[in-house]
């Protein structure tokens, strides 16, 4: 509740329009969706920008489709991660409206009189390798729910130097480049290397033995020699996107 | 090296104003200053939007002295991060000119001729609480030397629930927030829930015990189920203070 | 074995009542059902407030039954953790009169002859997401096993930071919080700094990648800045329920 | 700012007590201190019970100073933890009715006026060793500043069995036990097998080699099979030691 | 390959016995039965006392076959670990005289000519909970195959503090004991107070969260402050058992 | 692309064979076969020795399958490893004249017309168990692959101390030695101390407990005493195949 | 207490010898001298065979001497470990008849009346490099103490696989060996296959990069391929040489 | 001792030039000097190609002093590492022909009789940045002791990624390479992709956070997705250097 909230809840108040009793309720309250176990928060969009994202993983096909309903009802574009085959397939059957992408595991479903058409920034999403692909697809998903352009350059590696330079040139007018990869996580410090703008580093599962799960691509990025490389947490393609959405959306 | 290079070098090799040996050279030349043991990337204004910055840790007052002299020498701002008290004395004997930030451990000098002097976008730094103020003061002075304006917010870590919001106002024209914090890091993610631009985690090594010298309070921020909370490394304030100038640099 | 024991039996002794043999193997003899591989405690309920908990996980059903039983003709309170739901069902059919929450994962009964039930103090179970709830679920049902009141707040996460400050009035009345949280593990930290009760976090193994299975929560809940804050083994929701029952048993 | 503040300032809003710039001020405003660098939390004794409490690590002497001043004038009992000697010299220099621990590095000093002087409650705290004193009398003076009447029982460690059993009569009328252990950290999970009250596990850095700093010492407590164990940081005799206050605290 | 064997080598190398090629051969030679993916070491009875164990996990059945058809043709007492139920199964159909034990997951099988049947020595084998017993079970068949005299006490973990001093009577005339325990693992700690022998303290797998698989146990179990305490690797029933049976075998 | 290249595409533009438009495609282009989500590295025969070698895990059977078509098309000899037994069985059916290895889970296929058939160089391969095999099988077929001599020598690891030396004779005349061991890890360092030629540890994920999956052993040959012993990843058979195949080819 | 001494106070009591108050005291009572900070288990030696050993990290020089004062007034064989330089020359200086050790930072006296001095049997200490010495001296001073015979083989890791045969004639008679060593600790598993008595690992903190202070080497040992390899803490030569000489002594 | 020795041994024995005790003797001992502590390796030349090196760390000056007089004395190579200040300050007083390097921390002396001078093969060092200069330095002077020919390119790390690229001509006749980076450690994939010979990474310890050490460059080495990279230990410049030459010295 900001500032301005508060000026004109207490105009209401010192005008009559409300009571006490009313006016502290008001405080207290907080715009958010009493749905039982679940606390909707309705008023993201205008506070953070954009709506609550749904991340489905441990959550029941009917909490899921209750959030859906209830965004869709307060004219809120709807984005559900992490959907296991089994809810991403009842929630087809609720909402055929809704666009499901089965590698990136997502839903989205866009309420046509809340948003805007036109394209706001656009952001590069690069992988190391082809097993990146649904991490980088999880990202994308999230950069079209903010109605950002994007483009995708997939499997350009450190260990073949030649790939990557040969796409530089897509690189020239993005805001943001989101990179994708798993097993020593090299290629975001090579593409900070090359670029003016912020560079969002994903690291990924891919790998084996020494790479723990992540941990190895993780370590290697955050230690990035290059200047303009942060991190999200392994396999967060949705946070890579959604951070590198904001920073497009400003750029206009 | 990009396309418009490479063009303009092959123009000028058929048009004879180059033979091919000379071609050849440029080609596979850097624009780099062989140093002897260094090799300083000149090119990197031009290619990165900001100059090469110096981390002064394990390196020669030699080597500093010189790497200083050559970019000023090359008309380049300068920003030199991590300089031990003997370093930054040796270094303002030298350059009188530049500024020596002591809780920072930075140092910095501008050449008048080469950079404009309005100031582009404008990023909040918060801290936790006392304890981390070197760390935001690197970023702080990161940020001034990319001539981006600056406020800061200091120790409005999460026990003190009602500091934060006191300060809310301060973020409404933020291009990004740069939030420092050790323990346990939860800061970025209650930063994260009340605005709408790009959150920079910064863990810092401060703490004890299970705080493991910072590793709490990155894995708290990696965490971060806030979808605007990027991370840097641990204590990395001049790498968190860089990309919030990029993203504030491209918000005019 | 107290002292007051050891002084009825060395009166007996010396009376007569017991000889020396009766009264050594009195001394060395624990109150305990051996019941082959398990030595059950009968005597807990006396030396500690509470009768022995059973851990189902990794015994047979058979051996489930029968400590179960025991408990039971020794009119003790029943109170069986993490159970299969292939267990749940045995017992179910076995004990009819018995209480299964599957969320939970508990079966629990009463034998009505032993306790008093009035309920005495009040302990708050808080979530930060609905994936928290199984864990909420345990402490709250190891919270009526001791008669203890309890009110669940879910799903308040501080990355939607207006949800918990409406909730602050449940707290006002209870003896202890008990406050369950995934991924960076931060509302305890948040729920200490508003309240003068002790708070128990549990962290829990929700999230993904670098929260490696509860370990970044577990960190950030040991590092919090809030001095009211200790904290349990991950996913330990019976254990955080029991400590905030002892401390609400004593507050009468 | 709780509902009971919130009515009143609404209160006299509407009365015209306040216009509404005044009320917004207050609504928005914190009872914080502004000391340059340092948000002292004014408001802490009555929200949460106790002062806030100072973290002499990483602060300068003069905050420290201007910190305890501040609080005595506004007649808040002062505690300080984690003094470095010389930090200790100076503040015992400046405000001589104050009482330095040099084992438990602590400073504290009672504003006569502000606090009851009857003890409430009463609180255990153990040892396993010698080495692990100084955490247990950082426990100590944090009771004695919270007017909790305090048992201390040293050295009785797991290896020597006979020594807790001793002492178990001191544990009769505890409302809580602080037990202080390094090395393998057994010492929770025996004294929790004997008592009906909490137990807070402290773990200490006290050992070596694979103790890794009090981490084998942390993992062991928080894996206790005792039902009534939870457990704070390494090293943190202060945290544990205002745990126990607060729940010595409510036995009244 | 010892002294002697190479004495007697040499006086047949000398005595024309075997001519230069032969007596090469017989010294490079091991005694080794090459199967072909497998060496099968038939010298270690003679060599290490006992013969070679053979561990089952990542063998095929096939190959478990032939070994123990192997070391019987050779006299040789055998001992399988760590098998799966099916190999378990298709070992008992080939070798009906073996006897296996489910829970311990072992085979042996004695071949009556090449063992004296008389005991040797006594080990107490000592568990926290009954979650322990596969691991206890490990150990005890394998001192079985030993010929050592085995006395098993079960769930006598240190959270009912009553239950060891019951059995401490047992522990009067043993060589050493294996002390077996997941969770917190304290438990070799507190029997290592009691006894003058050694105790081999078996961490487990049991429990969960932080407990990490048997790492808690493992690292409380190496920093234990009995001085009497060696370990062996998470669940090495085996090991401890073979090297307490050692022991015994010395004892006589 | 290297100075070679740059000369001769330079001579063409001079001369006029190359207009300027198309000597920067050259230039810029990478000799890549962009496949849609693959780029197919075809220089790197020349570049490396080597073609590219397809890692299965993660790709479809479809990518694998044209990967494998394509490279065959340009006269590339085939590896592909980490195969499912599913990718493996439809990889037969397409390519019968590949070459699978089971235990490997390998496939290779060799284009007759472009590599020479005579061997280059000698590699001995060691394990320390039968566990150890697939990992050995996996750089067996790399070495096949590269027609560099295979010497394969299973189950020799250091608990049966004659057993290596035995095979010593072996090692006389070879390029470079892989061995391949789970557990602590110890056989390089033993072979590093008889032989003059480079050792190549495998750390395999052979083991249980505090094996972790292979830390234990790789920690082991990281840390090994022996001067002439590097490492590869967790079960990396493949790369310590391929490295030992490169040293053996620079021998002749 | 065990149940030979409940038996005499039972008929001490039964007679008249002691009344109930007296009874229960001696029951309750240790047999610890109350040294303030320090319980001295003055009762050890005939428990545990051993007389308490004294442990000076963290320990002030005045409790050290205090606690050496009061064994030997005892009548108790003096051992103190990990004395520092000062800690040393103070102890000295009250006690020459002591006898210290540098290297080993040991302090020993005897009593002569209280101990037999003829040898109980004969341990073996092997050492990798020279750098393991410190804690090789460690574990033979803890023997020396114990009466028992000592022999002591330096530098012969495996890097080196000649020198450990040379000296594998000096293994024929020992009751156990206690194997000393750092980096990837493979020796204890080398010795382990040559002999058939326990062998004790001590893993020590020589090496560097991911020798992680001993880790590597701890892991090297738990995971030993040798069955009769048991570990004890890193650098812990006292642990070691204490159980060594618990099983030697039982070799009579 | 290989099989040609005891070939000659036994021509020897069957002869009569040698009796049966002193065949024993010889077959039994090694070629190992004994002097007290240390067990010198003079056999190792002939074995391994290269005399032993001695580890100073942790060794007297007097050890040190010792073991270089007895290599030259016996006409080998001397090469010590890791010597402190002091040490090379007392060798080069004993042994001014040696040569001593501070930054590699070095000393190296040739014995002319014993080794050719021509040089045999030829290694590259590339390093990240200059801190990771003293790495590089360590692996230089290894191979000049070798007699290998070094080529060092230093500060060419990812982040200008114009400035490798720039060198690929020096690694054209190359036979091994050894890249030295810190951080992320991305170096050797890059390096790796472009060349055909092995590349050995050597992870060092510069950097800070995160890079905890040397752990994150480590690991992404251990992760490289380029085929030709084996790993050494962090900081190994030795081991590195010394294995690149054992690589060249293959190839001539």
């Amino acid at each position: 509740m900001n500032r301005n909230q508060i000026v004109e809840l207490a105009e209401q108040l010192k005008d009559g329009r409300l009571n006490v009793n009313q006016f502290v309720q008001r405080c207290a309250q907080s715009v958010t969706a009493d749905m039982g176990d679940v606390h909707l928060d309705l008023d993201r969009a205008r506070r953070c920008g954009y709506p609550e994202v749904v991340y489905a993983e441990g959550k029941t096909i009917d909490t899921v489709k209750q959030i859906t309903a209830r965004l869709r009802d307060n004219d809120q574009r709807v984005l559900v991660t992490r959907l296991s085959e089994a809810q991403a397939h009842e929630l087809m059957l609720e909402f055929p409206a809704g666009h499901h992408n089965a590698i990136a595991r997502t839903f989205r479903m866009d309420s046509s009189r809340s948003y805007p058409t036109e394209r706001v920034g656009r952001v590069a999403i690069v992988t190391a390798g082809t097993s990146d692909q649904p991490v980088a697809e999880e990202a994308r998903e999230t950069l079209e729910w903010m109605d950002v352009e994007v483009c995708l350059i997939q499997d350009v590696g450190v260990a073949g130097p030649h790939r990557l330079p040969a796409h530089l040139g897509q690189f020239d007018d993005v805001d943001a480049i989101v990179v994708v990869a798993g097993m020593e996580g090299a290629l975001p410090s090579v593409v900070g290397g090359y670029v003016s703008c912020p560079v969002i580093g994903v690291p990924t599962s891919v790998g084996y033995g020494a790479g723990f799960g992540g941990i190895a691509a993780l370590l290697g990025m955050l230690n990035s020699c290059a200047a303009n490389v942060t991190v999200v947490n392994i396999d967060a393609g949705f946070k890579a996107g959604y951070v590198a959405g904001l920073i497009a959306g400003r750029s206009g």
